[in-house]
């Protein structure tokens, strides 16, 4: 099943003419969901033709403006066009407040229900599991409570046999419980192990998304071995004294990261409006991690 | 002095690709002043070349979110670009807990200082006043309190015939009286009229918006002989029936309110998203009142 990536806006801090503010878009076994929410999100998802009453969730990594502002305009939009699915909100607590204040303010009645859900930056949490999908979230190291968040798109059920399984006289009801990798025993007593019975499904696929956040190993263990991680690079090694009093990383140090996450690949994105583009970030970031590129606001990344 | 309207923004409710959310620049002697902020307004900003730390003041019309969620954005790229001029906000009460509330769970302090104002959609209020302009608020009909606003460029000092107040005998320290409309006496007693020593000034100007509005003949009282007056006009008379119900009017009920109140020229705005432009619009409001036009982003009219 697709597993992907859209990139909705990469810029920081400041909109500019090439760069949105945080968001993306993930597509993951049928389900949505919103990575963060910057000002202007409605219209990038609009231009780049995304449809957002799809959306089963957002997720907020941190209450700084520029990637939580737009949040609230979205959920108007929905509302203005009608939406009834509920929808799911993972964010700081203090963002509940806001939006209820927004939503009272307004005079008018939500027309689907916002089920939220407080994220918690000290830990590793589940967020959200159901049998396709996990969404963790993990502390990163910002100026306020800051979570990442880590998408992982369960291992597929094996492959039946079937031929060797209906020659051998395996019953039609015990199919499903080999394709979930459980030995069965007929009424004759015979036995029957699922690894014979059974090729391997699809492996396990995962997504992790660090924004913002100053270098920190501490974060490697939350994403070893991650077929794809987005951190954020705001900086080049030129400004590195700026990029630890804002607590923000270099593309350097968002390789040295991926390289010792073992990562599949790397994602840079947050760039400073100060830069033209990502040029720069991707030379300072090859020889320490090759499999690396900076993103561009509507691309999609496949997992 | 200049006296002057720029749009960036004529769509309603939500933002499509030709019409961002509410949002206008006022230049008025110098002063520079903006009347609600949607979503967006600061790329709008960018996007049409207006310059925002130029903004001295921000007016509000009323709570719904297309006219008011870009501000926190603006505020915060303020801040970030170093602003230290302060700034005054007019709104709706509610506004400052939530803009607080923002701008506490962001955790950094404002470079500059918000003055809050609140406004009050009971009755005509002079918001602001100096040597030059004056703006009021004035009660609109709309779903949640909402008010229009009436900026005022003042007249301007009477001219001085030089010449003859020299060959008379005027005393140089007379002049800015005469000017000023006031009749003087000299030394000897003799008396000067400053209705025979100067020439009229430049006239009072003035500017009227009014966004959101049900169709209210009550307003007109307010818009009387305005110079320029902008006026909603969500729908065309197609559409009288959403109009009514959700409190906004047609471009018809613009014109006859620009009539009415005799306006020197009628400017219309807030297209719903169902139309691709206000051609329809235009052509409903001319025979009513001639010297209307529907208003486009980045364009800006003389008052």
């Amino acid at each position: 099943m697709s597993f992907s990536v859209q990139i909705l806006g990469s810029g920081s801090a400041v909109p500019t003419s090439s760069r949105g503010l945080t968001s993306q878009f993930i597509s993951i076994s049928s389900r949505h969901f919103l990575i963060d929410c910057g000002e202007g999100t409605q219209t990038q998802m609009r231009r780049f033709g995304v449809k957002f009453q799809r959306i089963d969730a957002v997720f907020i990594s941190h209450l700084h403006g520029d990637h939580y502002f737009g949040l609230i305009g979205l959920l108007s939009t929905m509302n203005l066009l009608g939406r009834v699915k509920p929808i799911k909100i993972f964010a700081p607590k203090e963002l509940e407040t806001i939006l209820n204040l927004q939503i009272e303010y307004d005079g008018s009645r939500m027309s689907f229900d916002i089920e939220f859900i407080a994220t918690e930056a000290k830990q590793e949490t589940v967020l959200f599991e159901d049998e396709k999908v996990i969404v963790r979230s993990f502390p990163l190291s910002h100026k306020v409570p800051t979570t990442g968040f880590k998408f992982t798109q369960k291992e597929k059920q094996r492959h039946l046999l079937v031929d060797k399984a209906k020659s051998h006289g395996v019953k039609f009801e015990h199919y499903h419980l080999l394709k979930s990798g459980v030995d069965v025993v007929n009424d004759e007593g015979k036995e029957f192990k699922s690894i014979e019975y059974t090729l391997p499904g699809e492996s396990e696929k995962s997504y992790a998304f660090c924004s913002d956040t100053k270098y920190s190993e501490s974060i490697v263990p939350f994403l070893k071995n991650v077929d794809l991680l987005y951190h954020e690079a705001t900086f080049t090694e030129e400004f590195i004294d700026r990029a630890k009093a804002t607590m923000h990383s270099t593309a350097q140090q968002a390789a040295t990261i991926a390289k010792m996450a073992n990562v599949g690949k790397l994602l840079m994105g947050h760039l400073s409006a100060r830069y033209e583009d990502g040029e720069q970030h991707i030379e300072e970031a090859h020889p320490i991690f090759q499999k690396s590129e900076f993103v561009e606001d509507g691309n999609t990344y496949p997992v």
